[in-house]
Protein backbone atom coordinates (compact mmCIF):
# COMPACT_ATOMS: atom_id res chain seq x y z
CA UNK A 1 0.00 0.00 0.00
CA UNK A 2 3.25 2.51 -0.08
CA UNK A 3 3.23 5.39 -2.46
CA UNK A 4 6.30 7.10 -3.30
CA UNK A 5 6.66 9.67 -5.40
CA UNK A 6 9.79 8.39 -6.70
CA UNK A 7 13.38 9.90 -6.58
CA UNK A 8 13.05 13.31 -7.32
CA UNK A 9 16.02 16.00 -7.25
CA UNK A 10 16.02 17.48 -4.00
CA UNK A 11 14.53 21.23 -3.60
CA UNK A 12 15.94 23.86 -1.64
CA UNK A 13 12.90 26.33 -2.27
CA UNK A 14 10.08 26.38 0.41
CA UNK A 15 7.23 28.46 0.94
CA UNK A 16 8.57 31.12 3.29
CA UNK A 17 4.91 30.83 5.80
CA UNK A 18 6.34 27.96 7.90
CA UNK A 19 9.40 29.66 8.44
CA UNK A 20 7.95 32.97 9.11
CA UNK A 21 5.34 31.62 11.93
CA UNK A 22 8.40 29.57 13.24
CA UNK A 23 10.56 32.62 13.83
CA UNK A 24 7.41 34.03 15.36
CA UNK A 25 7.22 31.29 18.10
CA UNK A 26 11.04 31.82 18.67
CA UNK A 27 10.62 35.42 19.35
CA UNK A 28 7.82 34.92 21.65
CA UNK A 29 9.20 32.03 23.26
CA UNK A 30 12.40 34.44 24.28
CA UNK A 31 9.91 36.97 25.68
CA UNK A 32 8.70 34.30 28.08
CA UNK A 33 12.59 33.59 29.10
CA UNK A 34 13.36 37.22 29.18
CA UNK A 35 11.76 40.25 30.96
CA UNK A 36 13.62 42.88 29.49
CA UNK A 37 13.48 43.68 25.87
CA UNK A 38 17.59 44.43 25.40
CA UNK A 39 18.17 40.67 26.60
CA UNK A 40 15.82 39.47 23.67
CA UNK A 41 17.50 41.65 21.11
CA UNK A 42 21.22 40.62 22.34
CA UNK A 43 20.09 36.87 22.67
CA UNK A 44 18.65 37.27 19.01
CA UNK A 45 21.14 38.84 17.60
CA UNK A 46 23.87 36.16 19.33
CA UNK A 47 21.84 33.02 17.82
CA UNK A 48 21.56 34.90 14.55
CA UNK A 49 25.65 35.43 14.47
CA UNK A 50 26.06 31.90 15.31
CA UNK A 51 23.23 31.03 12.28
CA UNK A 52 25.41 33.57 9.81
CA UNK A 53 28.65 31.27 10.33
CA UNK A 54 27.23 28.63 9.37
CA UNK A 55 24.99 30.04 6.61
CA UNK A 56 27.76 31.64 4.69
CA UNK A 57 29.22 28.67 3.44
CA UNK A 58 25.94 27.33 2.19
CA UNK A 59 25.29 31.21 0.36
CA UNK A 60 29.15 30.76 -1.06
CA UNK A 61 28.29 27.70 -2.58
CA UNK A 62 24.70 28.19 -3.80
CA UNK A 63 24.85 31.65 -5.35
CA UNK A 64 28.46 30.79 -6.60
CA UNK A 65 29.19 34.64 -6.51
CA UNK A 66 32.68 36.18 -7.29
CA UNK A 67 34.52 38.06 -4.43
CA UNK A 68 32.60 41.40 -3.27
CA UNK A 69 35.67 43.89 -4.27
CA UNK A 70 33.98 46.72 -2.28
CA UNK A 71 31.81 47.58 0.34
CA UNK A 72 29.27 49.05 -1.59
CA UNK A 73 29.11 45.46 -3.98
CA UNK A 74 29.63 43.44 -0.48
CA UNK A 75 26.09 45.65 0.50
CA UNK A 76 24.28 45.30 -3.05
CA UNK A 77 24.82 41.19 -2.68
CA UNK A 78 23.76 41.13 0.99
CA UNK A 79 20.55 42.86 -0.77
CA UNK A 80 20.17 41.28 -3.89
CA UNK A 81 21.18 38.06 -3.86
CA UNK A 82 20.99 36.78 0.35
CA UNK A 83 17.97 38.70 0.90
CA UNK A 84 16.23 37.10 -2.30
CA UNK A 85 17.77 33.64 -1.49
CA UNK A 86 16.78 33.29 2.29
CA UNK A 87 13.83 35.72 2.74
CA UNK A 88 12.14 35.77 -0.96
CA UNK A 89 12.57 39.73 -1.27
CA UNK A 90 15.26 42.41 -2.27
CA UNK A 91 15.91 45.54 0.04
CA UNK A 92 17.16 48.64 -2.13
CA UNK A 93 20.54 49.26 -1.19
CA UNK A 94 21.93 53.14 0.03
CA UNK A 95 24.91 54.06 1.09
CA UNK A 96 24.84 57.12 3.72
CA UNK A 97 28.37 58.15 4.62
CA UNK A 98 30.51 59.73 2.90
CA UNK A 99 33.82 57.60 3.69
CA UNK A 100 31.80 54.42 1.81
CA UNK A 101 31.55 52.21 4.90
CA UNK A 102 28.02 52.61 5.80
CA UNK A 103 24.97 51.43 4.39
CA UNK A 104 21.01 50.55 4.59
CA UNK A 105 19.39 48.06 3.31
CA UNK A 106 15.80 49.02 3.25
CA UNK A 107 12.37 46.82 3.00
CA UNK A 108 9.23 48.24 2.06
CA UNK A 109 8.10 45.19 3.15
CA UNK A 110 9.74 42.86 6.09
CA UNK A 111 8.12 39.03 5.22
CA UNK A 112 9.48 38.12 8.97
CA UNK A 113 6.78 40.00 9.98
CA UNK A 114 3.92 38.67 8.22
CA UNK A 115 1.80 37.36 11.18
CA UNK A 116 2.45 39.76 13.76
CA UNK A 117 0.02 42.54 13.92
CA UNK A 118 1.86 45.03 16.33
CA UNK A 119 4.16 44.54 19.30
CA UNK A 120 3.00 44.47 22.12
CA UNK A 121 2.46 47.60 24.49
CA UNK A 122 5.34 46.21 27.16
CA UNK A 123 7.61 45.11 24.45
CA UNK A 124 8.00 48.60 22.81
CA UNK A 125 11.72 47.84 22.62
CA UNK A 126 11.96 45.03 20.88
CA UNK A 127 13.55 44.81 17.60
CA UNK A 128 11.57 41.57 16.62
CA UNK A 129 13.73 40.81 13.58
CA UNK A 130 16.97 41.33 15.09
CA UNK A 131 18.68 37.73 14.52
CA UNK A 132 18.95 39.43 10.84
CA UNK A 133 21.52 41.53 12.28
CA UNK A 134 23.46 38.67 13.60
CA UNK A 135 23.21 36.58 10.77
CA UNK A 136 24.49 39.50 8.21
CA UNK A 137 27.47 39.81 11.26
CA UNK A 138 28.14 36.44 11.12
CA UNK A 139 28.42 35.85 7.90
CA UNK A 140 30.53 39.00 6.92
CA UNK A 141 32.77 37.74 9.50
CA UNK A 142 33.82 34.46 7.99
CA UNK A 143 34.29 36.46 4.91
CA UNK A 144 37.01 38.55 6.68
CA UNK A 145 34.48 41.72 6.96
CA UNK A 146 33.69 43.57 10.43
CA UNK A 147 30.93 44.98 10.84
CA UNK A 148 27.86 46.43 12.79
CA UNK A 149 24.33 45.30 12.14
CA UNK A 150 21.68 47.37 13.99
CA UNK A 151 17.84 47.97 12.99
CA UNK A 152 17.45 51.86 12.40
CA UNK A 153 13.78 52.00 11.75
CA UNK A 154 11.30 48.84 11.63
CA UNK A 155 7.17 49.59 10.30
CA UNK A 156 6.72 47.51 13.42
CA UNK A 157 7.54 50.64 15.51
CA UNK A 158 5.89 52.64 13.06
CA UNK A 159 8.28 53.77 10.61
CA UNK A 160 7.37 54.49 6.74
CA UNK A 161 9.79 51.63 6.17
CA UNK A 162 12.22 48.86 8.14
CA UNK A 163 15.96 49.89 7.64
CA UNK A 164 18.95 47.73 8.78
CA UNK A 165 22.11 49.59 8.86
CA UNK A 166 25.39 48.26 7.81
CA UNK A 167 28.56 49.80 9.29
CA UNK A 168 31.95 47.83 7.52
CA UNK A 169 34.51 48.63 10.24
CA UNK A 170 37.78 49.51 8.38
CA UNK A 171 40.81 47.70 9.53
CA UNK A 172 43.78 49.71 10.06
CA UNK A 173 45.57 48.55 7.02
CA UNK A 174 42.48 49.63 4.80
CA UNK A 175 44.14 53.00 5.55
CA UNK A 176 46.98 52.29 3.02
CA UNK A 177 44.78 51.48 -0.38
CA UNK A 178 43.24 54.55 -1.73
CA UNK A 179 39.77 54.20 -3.20
CA UNK A 180 39.33 53.35 -6.82
CA UNK B 1 23.01 56.65 -4.18
CA UNK B 2 20.02 54.61 -3.51
CA UNK B 3 19.83 51.54 -6.49
CA UNK B 4 16.46 50.23 -6.13
CA UNK B 5 15.49 46.63 -7.38
CA UNK B 6 12.07 47.96 -8.85
CA UNK B 7 9.39 46.74 -7.72
CA UNK B 8 9.39 42.85 -8.39
CA UNK B 9 6.31 40.26 -7.68
CA UNK B 10 6.97 39.15 -4.18
CA UNK B 11 8.27 35.91 -4.20
CA UNK B 12 7.31 33.53 -1.70
CA UNK B 13 9.53 30.68 -2.63
CA UNK B 14 13.10 31.03 -0.33
CA UNK B 15 16.13 28.61 0.27
CA UNK B 16 15.28 26.44 3.10
CA UNK B 17 18.76 26.64 4.88
CA UNK B 18 17.98 29.74 7.02
CA UNK B 19 14.77 28.20 8.31
CA UNK B 20 16.55 24.75 9.24
CA UNK B 21 19.35 26.75 11.28
CA UNK B 22 16.37 28.92 12.79
CA UNK B 23 14.64 26.04 14.00
CA UNK B 24 17.78 24.66 15.13
CA UNK B 25 17.88 27.77 17.43
CA UNK B 26 14.54 27.13 18.32
CA UNK B 27 15.24 23.63 19.75
CA UNK B 28 18.68 24.67 21.62
CA UNK B 29 16.93 27.35 23.54
CA UNK B 30 13.82 24.96 24.60
CA UNK B 31 16.94 22.42 25.89
CA UNK B 32 18.19 25.45 27.92
CA UNK B 33 14.54 26.24 29.18
CA UNK B 34 13.50 22.45 29.57
CA UNK B 35 15.71 19.69 31.65
CA UNK B 36 13.34 16.72 30.77
CA UNK B 37 13.24 15.55 26.96
CA UNK B 38 9.65 15.30 27.50
CA UNK B 39 8.97 18.85 28.47
CA UNK B 40 11.02 19.96 24.93
CA UNK B 41 8.88 17.37 23.09
CA UNK B 42 5.54 18.93 24.57
CA UNK B 43 6.68 22.46 24.07
CA UNK B 44 7.71 21.71 19.98
CA UNK B 45 4.22 20.19 19.64
CA UNK B 46 2.53 22.49 21.17
CA UNK B 47 4.46 25.42 19.74
CA UNK B 48 3.29 23.47 15.98
CA UNK B 49 -0.09 22.93 17.03
CA UNK B 50 -0.69 26.58 16.88
CA UNK B 51 1.54 27.25 13.88
CA UNK B 52 -0.64 24.86 11.91
CA UNK B 53 -4.05 26.19 13.04
CA UNK B 54 -2.54 29.72 11.23
CA UNK B 55 -0.81 27.91 8.38
CA UNK B 56 -4.03 26.03 7.30
CA UNK B 57 -5.49 29.29 5.58
CA UNK B 58 -2.17 29.98 3.64
CA UNK B 59 -1.69 26.42 2.73
CA UNK B 60 -5.73 26.15 1.35
CA UNK B 61 -5.21 29.64 -0.20
CA UNK B 62 -1.44 28.91 -2.04
CA UNK B 63 -1.84 25.13 -2.84
CA UNK B 64 -5.85 25.63 -4.19
CA UNK B 65 -6.86 21.98 -3.57
CA UNK B 66 -9.75 20.28 -3.28
CA UNK B 67 -11.22 18.76 -0.27
CA UNK B 68 -10.24 15.26 0.35
CA UNK B 69 -12.85 12.77 -0.02
CA UNK B 70 -10.96 9.91 2.44
CA UNK B 71 -8.08 10.08 4.80
CA UNK B 72 -5.96 8.14 1.78
CA UNK B 73 -6.61 11.24 0.01
CA UNK B 74 -5.75 14.00 3.22
CA UNK B 75 -2.41 11.72 4.24
CA UNK B 76 -1.24 12.03 0.22
CA UNK B 77 -1.86 15.67 0.11
CA UNK B 78 0.41 16.44 3.37
CA UNK B 79 2.93 14.88 1.95
CA UNK B 80 2.82 15.34 -1.56
CA UNK B 81 1.72 19.19 -1.72
CA UNK B 82 2.15 20.19 1.92
CA UNK B 83 5.56 19.00 2.66
CA UNK B 84 6.99 19.89 -0.77
CA UNK B 85 5.44 23.70 -0.38
CA UNK B 86 7.19 24.04 3.31
CA UNK B 87 10.03 21.66 3.52
CA UNK B 88 10.69 20.94 -0.09
CA UNK B 89 10.62 17.43 -0.20
CA UNK B 90 8.23 14.55 -0.45
CA UNK B 91 7.55 11.70 1.61
CA UNK B 92 6.20 8.25 0.68
CA UNK B 93 3.44 7.28 2.33
CA UNK B 94 1.92 3.92 3.53
CA UNK B 95 -1.49 3.03 4.95
CA UNK B 96 -0.35 1.16 8.02
CA UNK B 97 -4.08 -0.43 9.46
CA UNK B 98 -6.90 -2.43 7.70
CA UNK B 99 -8.79 0.22 9.15
CA UNK B 100 -7.46 2.74 6.74
CA UNK B 101 -7.21 5.69 9.29
CA UNK B 102 -3.28 5.34 10.12
CA UNK B 103 -0.78 6.60 8.09
CA UNK B 104 2.74 7.20 7.64
CA UNK B 105 4.72 9.82 6.07
CA UNK B 106 8.61 8.14 5.33
CA UNK B 107 11.62 10.40 4.66
CA UNK B 108 14.33 9.25 3.52
CA UNK B 109 15.97 12.68 4.26
CA UNK B 110 14.81 14.85 6.68
CA UNK B 111 16.12 18.55 5.89
CA UNK B 112 14.94 19.94 9.27
CA UNK B 113 18.39 18.61 10.35
CA UNK B 114 20.49 18.96 7.58
CA UNK B 115 23.34 20.77 10.06
CA UNK B 116 22.29 18.38 13.34
CA UNK B 117 25.30 15.43 13.20
CA UNK B 118 23.32 13.60 16.32
CA UNK B 119 21.68 14.28 19.37
CA UNK B 120 23.79 14.99 22.69
CA UNK B 121 23.92 11.51 25.11
CA UNK B 122 21.83 13.65 27.53
CA UNK B 123 18.97 14.08 24.58
CA UNK B 124 18.02 10.75 23.81
CA UNK B 125 14.53 11.54 24.30
CA UNK B 126 14.67 14.45 22.14
CA UNK B 127 12.18 14.44 19.42
CA UNK B 128 14.27 17.41 17.00
CA UNK B 129 11.30 17.78 14.67
CA UNK B 130 8.23 17.74 16.51
CA UNK B 131 7.13 20.51 15.66
CA UNK B 132 6.19 19.37 12.80
CA UNK B 133 3.39 16.45 14.40
CA UNK B 134 2.10 19.65 15.98
CA UNK B 135 1.74 21.49 12.68
CA UNK B 136 0.16 18.59 10.70
CA UNK B 137 -2.21 18.40 14.09
CA UNK B 138 -3.06 21.59 14.36
CA UNK B 139 -3.67 22.40 10.67
CA UNK B 140 -5.94 19.01 10.30
CA UNK B 141 -7.95 20.59 13.21
CA UNK B 142 -8.65 23.39 11.11
CA UNK B 143 -10.34 21.62 8.39
CA UNK B 144 -12.25 19.17 11.16
CA UNK B 145 -10.12 16.46 11.47
CA UNK B 146 -8.89 15.32 14.79
CA UNK B 147 -5.48 13.08 14.50
CA UNK B 148 -3.07 11.75 17.12
CA UNK B 149 0.76 12.62 15.07
CA UNK B 150 4.16 11.34 16.59
CA UNK B 151 7.11 10.20 15.18
CA UNK B 152 7.16 6.70 14.68
CA UNK B 153 11.28 6.37 13.40
CA UNK B 154 13.75 9.37 13.75
CA UNK B 155 16.85 8.46 12.04
CA UNK B 156 18.19 10.96 14.54
CA UNK B 157 18.06 7.78 16.81
CA UNK B 158 19.70 5.42 14.58
CA UNK B 159 16.24 4.53 12.69
CA UNK B 160 16.68 3.90 8.83
CA UNK B 161 14.46 6.36 8.10
CA UNK B 162 12.28 9.06 9.70
CA UNK B 163 8.69 8.17 9.55
CA UNK B 164 5.86 10.30 11.02
CA UNK B 165 2.46 8.28 12.18
CA UNK B 166 -0.91 10.27 11.86
CA UNK B 167 -3.51 8.13 12.79
CA UNK B 168 -7.15 10.18 12.08
CA UNK B 169 -9.15 9.68 14.69
CA UNK B 170 -12.62 8.49 13.37
CA UNK B 171 -15.80 10.86 15.03
CA UNK B 172 -18.83 8.75 15.73
CA UNK B 173 -20.85 9.35 13.00
CA UNK B 174 -18.29 8.36 10.59
CA UNK B 175 -19.06 4.41 11.99
CA UNK B 176 -22.81 4.99 9.73
CA UNK B 177 -20.61 5.83 6.14
CA UNK B 178 -19.33 2.48 4.71
CA UNK B 179 -15.97 2.31 2.72
CA UNK B 180 -16.55 2.73 -0.94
Amino acid sequence: MSRSPGRKQENHKISRELFVLTYGALVAQLCKDYEKDEDVNTCLDRMGYSIGIRLIDDFLARSAVKKCRSYSETADMIAQVAFKMYLGVTPSVSCSSAMGNEFSLILDKNPLVDFVEELPAERASLCYCNLLCGVIRGALEMVQLAAEVTFLQDRLKGDAVTEIGITFLRKPEDRRHKRN
